[in-house]
């Protein structure tokens, strides 16, 4: 499963490429969206709902935390009981209803079928998720009040305020659309996401809800699903913290009567990576207090596991991280996380480039490049590409730096 | 190997107390230190000698990074080439001498062989060791200038001016020592260390040089040090970052003529762990910006090991470090971090205490205490107690918040 770096775009060529629209979560026919005030936050919109109108089937990657929010245990169970045919997802931002015991499991199970009575499907065909502060109590009222409200705004426009009303400490809102052809019929896929902190790719990471109009059947959108995620939801990492309340949701209604099968997977496939590349990206790139956006690369890896421990191990040192905020050419630390990645390379034969700029070759400083790489720090995208020269395989990790903004979010989070 | 909570000044009855003294370093028997200003740095004291009037025993544990400085990769061959009999250590901070090639390696070389030189002794028993920014290049000139000096300053009173010729980011020395009898001897054990940042429990942590003048033969002088250092220093982590240049020096000379054999190596075990834990406490509250001294005590685990993981996970957690910066009793953030430390236990049945407090329990708040635990995060030291409630064993890790003072510190290291 070695990455593709010339990205995700270059399809063969009797393919149509696929083509960004708007219309985010909502974009793929027979969806509908909406966010709405329930007064869950102090302010703004908190409740969102994304409804297919047609039949559908979904499937989700759920966050590996052994200590799991009620929605996420409730969401687990309802795809498996309703095999999938999931309708409708209720969103809420202000609560992770993480670490609420009985009443934080019961509030979910009200909330879902309370939306499902609204909307006149089955309690098991609707998927709940829940962000915010762990440990408080679900208001409950609240949010069943919110309800009739979310229902009632239903609509194809939706999907921008159902974007907004997920974020936390996102400072935009996150969606994503694209479109294509599978035979004679356009295919949309589209989805919305948040995320900002507590943010690492262990098998599923924030909230990201994403629909499709391709008539796909489960088994195919599970599998092209999994590898999806795991090469872009799976590559990001903002502080190394795994959420109790991760999880990322694709329902397909089939409602473009494009039917994927044989090679009309690998291209779908394609279009899906397009979008979840496109929002970890996103998430990444509004890391709580973010003023950089990093991507790391290792290439010349003995395997791609290899090379995701070294590139992880990067990703999540702070003092890497820290230099990249003060813009200051510390490649040493690089290096360092590096060599306590577990991960055996010979230090003499790695050639480290920041933004292409070679900066440690042979075992020391390449002197010659040390001020134009400096220079190069000041660009808010940066790479850090990292050659083991060790075997053919690559890998690839999303993150941002570590600022004076992090603390300031994560240290008066809750007041 | 449970760790004993009660804290290791209990000895048994029969045994004299071992009590603190000054001198740190040097405060055992035939033991001299300096610190000097060889301007490796912009300004004050940055080389150190500690030197053994006698012929003496050593041992020592170094960083596991894979990619090690010079001054590592030296030392290692020159304890096992003098089998132990080390007699120097030369210390400089302001450079790492990492990732500095082969020319690195030559400074370190000649650095040894000149302190050698000038005291009469075998350059295969001096111990060099650096510390400062990765991948500059050893001012070799100044450190070869400074050798005669510090030779000339050696006396038993240099211990304070050694302690703080190795600081970097450090915002105080770190020494202790402490005497106790075996038999009817008085014998000595001190040491100095250096830490602030890039320390995380792999082995080895920071530089530290501890000396006593018990007479004991090396095999036994090996065990009990690599246990207290797995107990003490091991203990310890300020960003999970592993150092090129981690390095902890044990030297025995016999001045006091008192044998450490048998039940004795028990007692001697006893007062080292003292020094190696007061110092390991002492990095941990002089973390780079910290606000916060922070013991993350593990119950109920069912190995050490596992009790680790989790202790670590917690210590490592960003959200939990900023949360504590902030004084915000966001407890969710340390059950969400042991949750995803890959080990299984269950949140049920897991009981958190904050300073004593319990806030977390059956699965979720602990409601009549949450005001209690928020006052009590006022207080300088910390302690978050996890009971995972699966076995017997124990573990504890020493931290510190990640403060404002961190990213000041880190994001202008080299400028």
């Amino acid at each position: 499963m070695r990455s593709n770096f010339k990205g995700p775009h270059r399809l063969s060529r009797n393919r149509p490429e696929w083509q960004r629209i708007s219309g985010g979560v909502a974009a793929a026919r027979g969806f509908l969206a909406s966010g709405v005030a329930a007064e869950i936050k102090k302010q703004g919109l908190d409740l969102a709902v994304v409804f297919s109108s047609r039949p559908s089937v979904a499937c989700g990657v759920f966050t590996t935390n052994l200590v799991k929010a009620a929605p996420v245990l409730l969401s687990k169970k309802h795809l498996s009981r309703a095999r999938g045919r999931i309708r409708a997802v209720l969103l809420n931002s202000g609560c992770a209803n993480a670490c609420t015991g009985r009443r934080g499991m019961a509030g979910a199970v009200r909330s879902a079928r309370c939306l499902a009575s609204h909307l006149g499907i089955d309690p098991y065909q609707v998927v709940v998720a829940s962000t915010g502060v762990i440990g408080i109590a679900l208001p409950i009222q609240k949010l069943l009040k919110g309800i009739p409200a979310a229902v009632a705004a239903l609509s194809p426009d939706g999907w921008e305020a159902a974007a907004r009303a997920i974020m936390t400490t996102d400072t935009r809102e996150k969606t994503c659309a694209v479109e294509g052809r599978i035979g004679d019929r356009p295919v949309r896929i589209g989805g919305m996401a948040k995320g900002a902190g507590m943010i690492h790719p262990q098998m599923a990471t924030m909230l990201s809800v994403i629909t499709t109009d391709a008539a796909i059947p489960r088994p195919v959108l599970e599998s092209v699903f999994r590898r999806v995620v795991e090469r872009t939801f799976n590559c990001l990492t903002v502080d190394g913290d795994t959420s109790t309340n991760d999880m990322v949701l694709l329902i397909a209604n089939g409602a473009s009567d494009a039917k994927v099968e044989g090679a009309g997977s690998a291209y779908f496939e394609q279009g899906l990576e397009i979008v979840c590349e496109e929002m970890a990206k996103m998430v990444a790139r509004d890391g709580e207090g973010a003023t950089k956006f990093v991507e790391v690369l290792v290439d010349g890896a003995s395997s791609v596991d290899q090379g995701r421990r070294v590139a992880k191990a990067i990703a999540h040192s702070p003092l890497v991280k820290t230099a990249l905020y003060g813009q200051e050419l510390n490649w040493g630390r690089i290096v360092a996380a590096a060599g306590c990645s577990g991960v055996r390379f010979n230090p003499d034969r790695v050639v480290l480039r920041l933004c292409g700029i070679p900066v440690f070759r042979n075992g020391m400083a390449v002197s010659s490049t040390q001020r134009r790489a400096e220079e190069a720090l000041a660009a808010h995208d940066l790479q850090i590409h990292l050659d083991l020269a060790q075997g053919r395989a690559s890998a690839r990790i999303w993150t941002c730096d570590l600022s004076h903004g992090y603390i300031d979010i994560n240290g008066s989070y809750i007041t």
